[in-house]
């Protein structure tokens, strides 16, 4: 039997809170992409979910509780994804190799992740901070740790610094997005779209993999 | 001779003026620095400086024309250095390399200056975001094109795309300050220091040039 509120048509309370919540975090994620920054005025948020400011404060107890659930609602198995890559049966190097595509596609869905782990991280409560520590940032350093150890034992990578390598990747991915304007005003490019990201994609773990470098040809 | 207020010890009006606007470019950078962030509020870079806030306006404006001096203040010469990288007698791969440690360096000294950039573009009048398009981001893309050009064409370099070089090199830089909080909560690097930053340098000239992918060495 259906719930009381789907036969009339008229929504629970449960249901009107829980879809009141996504409308704002939507609305946010809309914003935030559009105008490739997370520096987006609450007020602005609300018109766009069609709900009161105050809402904000209600469901989520102020503008960083509801940042906060903006980088947790699309990483509730994000450990458990990496730890799985890490337990298949593959050379650390093919790991690496997926872990950068997924990586590429994750930017592309959530493109100011990055922005908005550290806003959180700089900005928000202890409490706050350490959520999004142990969520989001420990699990993807123990994966570099785990997933280099794991390359250089089995002869696919050569010995690199985890960190670095973390820098590195991570920084390519965001800068697909953060460095938005550098495209378009360098390079004639507005927006990211489905071909540019596959082609990055590939251009990163070819990179990554083998470099650009070559000798010179023989005389 | 020295002028006149050098003898007497008094400054000029004019040398107030410019040490009046360099302590305000100066502490806005030590605060950008200090909290890894350019949201940093004028009523502190003012306290900060030992001046009215006032002086804000009365110097540059508005705080837009402030972030934009900031901007431009060390790269009075940036295109002319790019420039003359690109008319080097080396192989392109040499000059990439030497560029990559220029860029690590660079954003030693101005670890906020790709975000300070970005926001000038997506935020400023359209005048002040010229600026910046003209002297900073057209120049590095188009250093791109001509040294993926050169490299392509003498042997040293594998055909790749500019644009996606640039994003991955000028991400990989950024991301060692943008990043800090990953550093910090993720490995438990706090700040990076001459040595990072060097280490750093090398590895993203070898994982550019050479990748750190390897052949599975026989069973």
């Amino acid at each position: 039997m259906k719930p009381a509120s789907r036969r009339t048509g008229r929504p629970r309370k449960d249901d009107d809170r829980a879809a009141a919540r996504e409308r704002l975090l939507d609305a946010a994620h809309e914003l935030m992409c559009e105008r490739s920054t997370i520096d987006v005025p609450l007020l602005e948020i609300a018109l766009r979910a069609g709900l009161n400011v105050a809402l904000v404060n209600y469901y989520f107890g102020s503008k960083d509780g509801m940042l906060l659930q903006m980088a947790m609602r699309h990483q509730s198995n994000y450990a458990a994804v990496l730890q799985r890559l890490l337990e298949a049966d593959y050379p650390g190097a093919a790991k690496l190799g997926l872990h950068i595509r997924g990586m590429v596609r994750a930017f592309r869905r959530v493109p100011y992740l990055q922005r908005l782990q550290h806003k959180i991280l700089r900005d928000s409560s202890e409490e706050e901070a350490r959520q999004v520590a142990v969520a989001l940032i420990q699990p993807l350093a123990e994966f570099y740790r785990q997933l280099v150890a794991q390359g250089v034992a089995d002869g696919s990578l050569k010995p690199v610094d985890p960190m670095h390598l973390h820098i590195t990747i991570v920084g390519a991915c965001d800068m697909l997005y953060s460095g938005s304007a550098s495209l378009a005003h360098g390079f004639g490019v507005y927006g990211v779209d489905d071909a540019l990201s596959a082609a990055y994609s590939e251009h990163l773990v070819a990179l990554v993999m083998q470099g650009i470098g070559r000798e010179p040809p023989p005389a």
